[in-house]
C-alpha cells in the first residue's frame, strides 16, 4: 500500500541501499511494514531499498491532518527509541483520530513489549528555576555518584535530580503539590477530577479485512467525546509515563496475550483491565494531570519534565520531614508491601480455583441432582392416574431447576470472582513497582545521610523525593482501602443476588408442588 | 439367672433328657438362654436337662404380669416357629412394659435376621363361614396344585386359598373391604386412623451395664400412652406381618448393623427409618386395622387369620374385576417398579454423592475462600491507619462468613437430602415385596385362565386375589405420590432455608463495610 509523505528531516546515505532526503521532500512509501527502523520507498530521484533515519510526513492519500513517520537506522543502539510519531495521537485527544489509526499501527507495534528508555535529561533551554522552586541546580562536590549506572536510583533520574542536575523549564502550573495531611504526606487532589469510560472494544480490519484489530471506545467525562483507540496506544502511553514520573507507581497495563485476542473472554478481561487502569490513572492527583495523555497536543516543552526533572515540579510542605521517620515509613510499607504481594497470590490462586471448581464441579454436582430428579419424573410419568401427573410435572420441573442452578454456578464467577482477580492483577502491577519507588527514596536517603548539614540544597531536594514517596504510599492505601472496599462489597452484593436467584429459582420449584393431591 | 414360671400346656417327654410338666405347674428356669428351642430348668419331680415344648408362665422372681416363656424341642425342623411369647408384648400395648423387657430378650433375638415362617393353615376350629364370605371353602378337582412348593403364590396361601383350603373363623370385624374407587379398586379407609410418634432413643443397660440397647419411645395418637420399644420388637413384629398378608406389602424395617449400634447417625438414620415404617403401617388401612401389633393382648383366634386364611376376609366390590383389565394393570405395574426401583437407585447415588460432595469439597472449597480473605486482611491489618482499620475487620469478618458457610454446606444435606434418601429406602423395601405380591396373583389368574367358568368360586376368589392386588397397588401409588410431594416440599423448603441462611450471612458481612472511609 503506496503512501504519499513527507520528510521531516534531511538524511545522508552512508550505505548502498540508503538514499538521502531532504526535509520537506515528497517520497512514497511503498509498504508500511516496518523493517528494523527502515521503510522500503521512492524519492523523486529514484528507489529506497530502505528509508533513512529522518521523519516524513505523510500526504495526498490520506486526508488531513497529515500523520508523520519516522524511521531509524538498523544500526541504532538500544535503547532504542519510540516512534516520535506516537505521541501525536494521544490517548483521550479526539482531534487526529480518523484515518490515522493505521498508518502508525505498524511503528507503534514495534514499542510493544519494549522497554521504556531512560535517557538522562538533556535539553537545550537553559535551566531556569520556577518561583516555587528552592532548591539550586547545582552539583555538589561533596557527594558522589553511585557507581552502579542501573540503579533505578540512578536509572529514573533520582540521583541526578538529588545532585542538582535536573535542569528544566518549570511553570507554576506544572507544580504538584504535597500537602501534609492528616495521615503524612498526600497529594494535592486534582482540582479538575475526570474519569473516562472504556467501552466494549469492537473489531477493526485493514487492508481488506488481512489484518484484525480491537478498537475500544474511550469517552473522558470532560469532553464527553469518544475516540477509539487501540491497546498499543495505551502500552505507548504507559511506557511515557513510566519514562517521566520516577517515583510514581503508573498502573499496569493487563497482560498482552500473543494468541486468542479476538476471544470473548479474553477481550472481556482486557477491557476490564483497561478499565482499572484508566481508574488509577484519572484517580491519581499526578498522573490525571499529566497533559500528554489526555491533551493531545504535542507540547514539546513538557517532555523535559521528565526523570529527574519530574522532581522539579513537586512542591513540599513548609516544614521538611523528619528523615528518620521517613525512613521508618518506607521501611513499614515495604515489609506492607512484601506481604500484601505473597498474600494476594493466595488470593487469587484461591478465588481462581474456587471460580473453576464453581464451573466445572458445583455445575456438575447441581446438574447430576437435577438429571437424577429428571429421571425420577420419567419413572413416576409411567403412572399417568390424574393424581400423579401433578407430581410428575413438578419433580421434572425440579430437574430443571437443579440443572438451570447447575448454571448460574457456573455463570457466577465471572461477577463475583473474576472483578476480584482483576482487582488483584492491578495491585499486583502497583506492588511490583514499589521496589523501584523506594529504591530511589533510599538511594536519595543514603546519599543525604553521609553529607554535612551545611548541604542544605541536597537535603531539601532529598526531602521532595521523600515526600514524593510517602504522599505516593498515602496514595496508594487510599486506593487501596477504596478499592477493597468497593470490590469486597460488590462481590458480595453478587453473591448475596447469586443465592436469591437460585432461592427464587427453587421457590419457584415449589410452588408446582401446591396442585392438591385429586 | 434362674426363673420362676409357670407352665402354660402339658408336655410329655419322649426322649432322655426332657422332662414331662403339666399346665400351671411351676418350674424353675436356670437361665434365658434358649438353645434350639429348649430351656434348661427344673420342675419339683428333678431336673430337665432341656425344657419341653409347653409353655410355663414366670412368677415370683418377675413382678405381674406374668410372661409366659415358650420353648420347642430341637427336632422341629425348618421353618421353626417363633417363640409364641413375643405376641403378649405387643409393639404399642403399654400394659406388659415394665420389667418385661429383659426376659424376652433372649428369646427375641432368635427371631433376628430369620426368615418368617410361612406354615400352612392348620386350625383346630371348624371351618366357619362368615355371612359376608361367599365363596365356599373346598377342594376343587379340575385344578391341580403347583407343582413348585417354593413359588410366593404356594408359600403365601395364596394357592391354598384358591383351592378353597382357607378355613377360619372370620368375624365381621375382621372383614377388609375392598371399594371400587375413581380410580379402580382400593382398600377402604381405616375408620380409625391413628399416627403413632417415635422419640429418640435412649441407651439402656442390663446385667450391671454389661449389655447395652437402645430403646425407642412410642406414642401411638389413640392411646397418647408411650411405650419403650427395641429394634428388634420392630423385627419380631415385621416377621408377623409378612406372615400374616399374602398381598400386602409390609414396609421393610431399616436395616440391622451389627457394628456402631450406638453411634449417633446410625441412631439418627434408624429413627428416622422406623419412623417411615410406623408411617406406612398406620397409614395403611390394611396393616394399620392389625389388632396384634396394638392392642397388645393375645387374641389366638385372630392368630388363624394369616396366609391364605387373610384372603378370607376381604370383600371384593359386587362386580368383578375383569381378567384382562386386572392382568394389563398388574403388568404396568410390574413395569412401573422395575422402572422406579432402577431410577430411585440413580436418585440415592446421586443425592449420597452430592451430600458427600457437599460435606467435603464445597465446604472445603468455601473455606479455603474465607482463609484466604483472611490471609488478605492479615495483610491488611500490617496498615493500621485509621481509615484501614474498618475495612481490615470486614474483609476478616467475610472470611470467617465464608468459613461458616463452608459449616453450612457440610450440614445441610443431613436437612435436606438424606431424609430423600429414608424415602427412597422405605420404597426399595416396598418395590422388593412386589414380585411376590405379583408372583401371587399371576399365579392365580394363571390357575383360573386354565378354569372353566362353571368353577365360579375359584374365580370369585382369583377376584378377590386381583382385588386385594389392585388396592394394594393403588394404595401405594397414593402413598408414593402423597410421599414424594411431601418429601419434595420438605427437600426445596430445607434447600430455600439454606440458601437464604447463607444470603443473611452474606449480608451480614456486607453490612461491615458500610462505615465510612475516615
Amino acid at each position: 500500500m503506496a503512501l504519499k509523505a513527507r520528510v521531516l528531516y534531511d538524511f545522508h546515505s552512508e550505505n548502498p541501499g540508503e538514499i538521502s532526503v531532504r526535509e520537506n521532500e515528497l517520497v512514497t512509501v511503498f509498504s508500511e511494514e516496518e523493517l528494523e527502523g527502515w521503510l522500503e520507498g521512492k524519492n523523486s530521484r529514484g528507489r529506497l531499498a530502505s528509508s533513512p533515519r529522518p521523519t516524513w510526513r505523510s500526504s495526498g492519500t490520506t486526508s488531513p491532518p497529515t500523520r508523520p513517520i519516522t524511521t531509524r537506522p538498523i544500526t541504532t543502539a538500544s535503547p532504542r527509541p519510540n516512534p516520535l510519531a506516537i505521541p501525536h495521537l494521544p490517548l483521550l485527544s479526539p482531534r487526529e483520530e480518523e484515518g490515522e489509526g493505521e498508518e502508525w499501527a505498524t511503528a507503534a507495534a514495534v514499542t510493544l513489549g519494549t522497554t521504556p528508555p531512560l535517557y538522562p535529561v538533556t535539553t537545550s533551554l537553559p535551566a531556569r528555576r520556577s518561583s516555587s522552586q528552592q532548591q539550586q541546580a547545582k552539583s555538589t562536590a561533596t557527594v558522589g555518584r553511585n557507581l552502579n549506572r542501573f540503579s533505578t536510583f540512578v536509572k529514573s533520574g533520582g540521583e541526578a535530580f538529588l545532585l542538582g542536575e535536573a535542569n528544566a523549564l518549570v511553570r507554576d502550573g506544572d507544580m504538584m503539590c504535597v500537602v501534609m495531611g492528616k495521615h503524612g504526606p498526600e497529594w494535592q487532589e486534582d482540582p479538575y477530577p475526570f474519569t473516562c469510560t472504556i467501552d466494549d472494544p469492537t473489531k477493526q480490519t485493514k487492508f481488506k479485512g488481512m489484518k484484525s484489530y480491537m478498537s475500544y471506545g474511550l469517552t473522558p467525562s470532560h469532553t464527553n467525546v469518544q475516540v477509539n483507540r487501540r491497546y498499543k496506544h495505551f502500552d505507548w502511553l504507559y511506557a511515557r509515563l513510566v519514562e517521566r514520573f520516577p517515583v510514581i507507581s503508573v498502573p499496569h497495563l493487563p497482560e498482552k496475550q500473543a494468541t486468542g485476542r479476538f476471544e470473548e473472554d479474553f477481550i472481556s478481561k482486557r477491557r476490564k483491565g483497561l478499565m482499572w487502569w484508566m481508574n488509577h490513572m484519572t484517580s491519581h492527583p499526578v498522573l490525571a494531570r499529566c497533559d500528554s495523555w489526555k491533551l493531545g497536543k504535542r507540547k514539546a516543552e513538557r517532555d523535559e519534565l521528565v526523570g529527574a526533572n519530574f522532581f522539579l515540579t513537586i512542591n513540599p510542605p513548609d516544614v521538611p520531614l523528619d528523615l528518620q521517620d521517613v525512613e521508618s515509613k518506607v521501611e513499614g510499607f515495604k515489609t506492607f508491601t512484601k506481604r500484601m504481594d505473597e498474600n494476594i497470590i493466595v488470593v487469587n490462586t484461591t478465588i481462581n480455583e474456587f471460580g473453576r471448581k464453581q464451573m466445572i464441579g458445583f455445575k456438575k454436582e447441581y446438574q447430576k441432582v437435577g438429571q437424577s430428579f429428571k429421571v425420577l419424573a420419567q419413572a413416576f410419568e409411567m403412572d399417568q392416574q390424574a393424581y400423579s401427573v401433578g407430581l410428575n410435572k413438578a419433580i421434572a420441573y425440579t430437574g430443571e431447576a437443579y440443572e438451570t442452578i447447575g448454571e448460574y454456578f457456573a455463570d457466577q464467577p465471572r461477577h463475583d470472582l473474576d472483578p476480584i482477580s482483576d482487582l488483584l492483577d492491578i495491585y499486583k502491577g502497583h506492588l511490583a513497582n514499589y521496589p523501584d519507588i523506594i529504591d530511589v527514596q533510599k538511594g536519595a536517603l543514603t546519599k543525604v545521610k553521609d553529607c554535612p548539614q551545611q548541604e542544605s540544597d541536597l537535603h531539601e531536594r532529598c526531602n521532595i523525593i521523600s515526600c514524593a514517596t510517602l504522599a505516593e504510599i498515602q496514595h496508594f492505601h487510599r486506593t487501596r482501602v477504596r478499592d477493597f472496599r468497593l470490590q469486597m462489597q460488590h462481590h458480595l452484593q453478587q453473591q448475596i443476588s447469586f443465592f436469591q436467584k437460585i432461592t427464587a429459582k427453587l421457590e419457584d420449584a415449589l410452588h408446582r408442588y401446591d396442585e392438591p393431591i385429586l
